[in-house]
Order: structure tokens, then C-alpha cells, then sequence
């Protein structure tokens, strides 16, 4: 196993959880800027061809972990890796950011939901998708239908 | 930062990475089994919802890092976060993996590109697509198209 290290640092307009967007639907839109340590910026040559990056970063923030929980706008609870929570085993974050520019050691990408200063582990190019039509998305489709409607938090 | 830690571990029909298929277009269909570890098994609650998975895991067989380097169909050097390399500062990795079925702590699944035995560290539900029409994918886009032509490895 291997003991985790920042590569950078994400600037984001969220300094508290409670401000980033959350629920169903929610896009989003924030712009930030992933700061790579300069040791670094080698491992960046060729990065602007890409659209989208995967951006894995860790949960700096949240302690321990939790095997079952809710999401806030779901109150049943559902398996930790079938959620997002933050209160992982290994306390790692996945988000998928567009790329908008690099200026040299910066990337400014849109599509943040990280908070200020979240550690960076990696970046990796978004090479292709799952065709929309072919996915199922569980628990998230029937909050996203109604069917759990009598439970839904606002 | 933190230790990482595996939740389970994968079954793949890849002894040696030379047995992993590589290059333009592959496909990878390789059936496999993810076998979590008993005391993880209730983060698995409510998963066989989803379609398809994201699988964070270690290259647990891979030493250091390269900040540029040539994947296996390009002979020119990328930015290790501008490929899959799996020698990268933190050595995580990640597969999107097709869930065909789950039995208790076994999530048998199509897509495998790990090695067997490989460590996995986190499991997330795949939500959303970004349209292939908005996806741009750089020097992977150029060797597609033949602009690398002589140079391209059959």
C-alpha cells in the first residue's frame, strides 16, 4: 500500500461544505483552478488537448468512514460505494472537471465541487463515455422519478 | 494525507501486464470478479442499481514515477496526467467496469484492465456521461486520425 501526497491544490469558491451545491440535478458550473506543484508540471505536456480530466483528490476534511448512509436529498440510507459520501475507507474524491485553459502550473477547469484547498492525487485525461442510454443509475433514477417522493428532502 | 488501504481485491483472467490488451480502440470486455472484504460488504447496500462502476485501485506492481512518458501505440512523450500510465506520483487507477451482476461480497463485472490480485481502494457509482460530442481527446484523438502515422507501433 502507499502513503497518498498532494501533486497541487484545488482553488475553489467553496470554503464550508454546506456551499456547494447538492441534489438532484444539480449541475455544476463553478469555475476554480487546479495548482500543480511545480515539481510537477512536467507530468502536465500535452494535457491541453483534453476536453475533461478526472481529478482525484482527497477528502482532507472528513474523518473516518461510514458504511451505510444517506445522501442529503435521499433519507433511506444506501451503501457507501454507491454514494459519493465523503466518509470513505480510503478517503479519495472523484470529480470530472472541463478543461478551460493552462496557464503554465494552473489548470482553470469548470465544474469544481471541491472545497478551497482540497489536496489533488491525480489527474488523468477523459478518454470516452458510457453512452447515456446505456447506463442505470439506481437509487439516484427513483429519487430522480418520484418514487420516493413522501421522502425527499427539499 | 492517508495509507491506503484495499477493500478487496480483483479477479482477472491477466497474469502479466504484457497479457493486458493494449492500443487504438481496444476494447476492453474482459470479464472479472471484485471480491470485497467481508467487513466492507454492507458499503455495497443498494449497488446493483447501477449499470456501471468506477473502480479506484492501486498499480500495486509498478515502482516510482515518470513524469513523460510513451504510451505503448505513440512513441511521443505525454505528461503522465495526460495518459494511463501506471507509473504516476500517487499509483492509483481507475476503470470504469460494467456491473452484470452482484453475489453478496462478489461484484462479477465486465471491463477488467487490472492484473490479478490487484488492490482495490474505493468503488463509485457511475451517474452521468459527458456526450462523446463534447469530449475532445488530444494526442490520443491525433494518433486516431493518423497524424502520427509513421511512428504509430501496429
Amino acid at each position: 500500500m502507499f502513503t497518498s501526497r498532494p501533486i497541487g491544490f484545488v482553488s475553489s469558491p467553496y470554503k464550508d461544505t454546506s456551499e456547494i451545491p447538492k441534489g438532484l440535478g444539480v449541475k455544476h458550473e463553478a469555475e476554480g483552478v487546479l495548482t500543480i506543484l511545480p515539481e510537477f508540471e512536467t507530468g502536465l505536456t500535452d494535457i491541453e488537448g483534453f476536453s475533461h480530466l478526472f481529478v482525484l483528490w482527497e477528502f482532507d476534511r472528513s474523518q473516518g468512514f461510514e458504511l451505510l448512509g444517506s445522501p442529503p436529498f435521499d433519507n433511506r440510507p444506501h451503501g457507501v460505494f454507491a454514494t459519493r459520501s465523503p466518509r470513505r475507507p480510503n478517503p479519495i474524491g472523484l470529480t470530472v472537471v472541463e478543461l478551460l485553459r493552462r496557464e503554465g502550473i494552473e489548470l482553470h477547469v469548470r465544474g469544481v465541487d471541491m472545497l478551497d484547498g482540497t489536496s489533488i492525487l491525480d489527474i488523468k485525461p477523459y478518454m470516452s463515455s458510457i453512452p447515456s442510454e446505456s447506463l442505470r443509475r439506481g437509487w439516484l433514477a427513483e429519487v430522480e422519478a418520484g418514487k420516493n417522493q413522501g421522502t425527499v428532502l427539499p
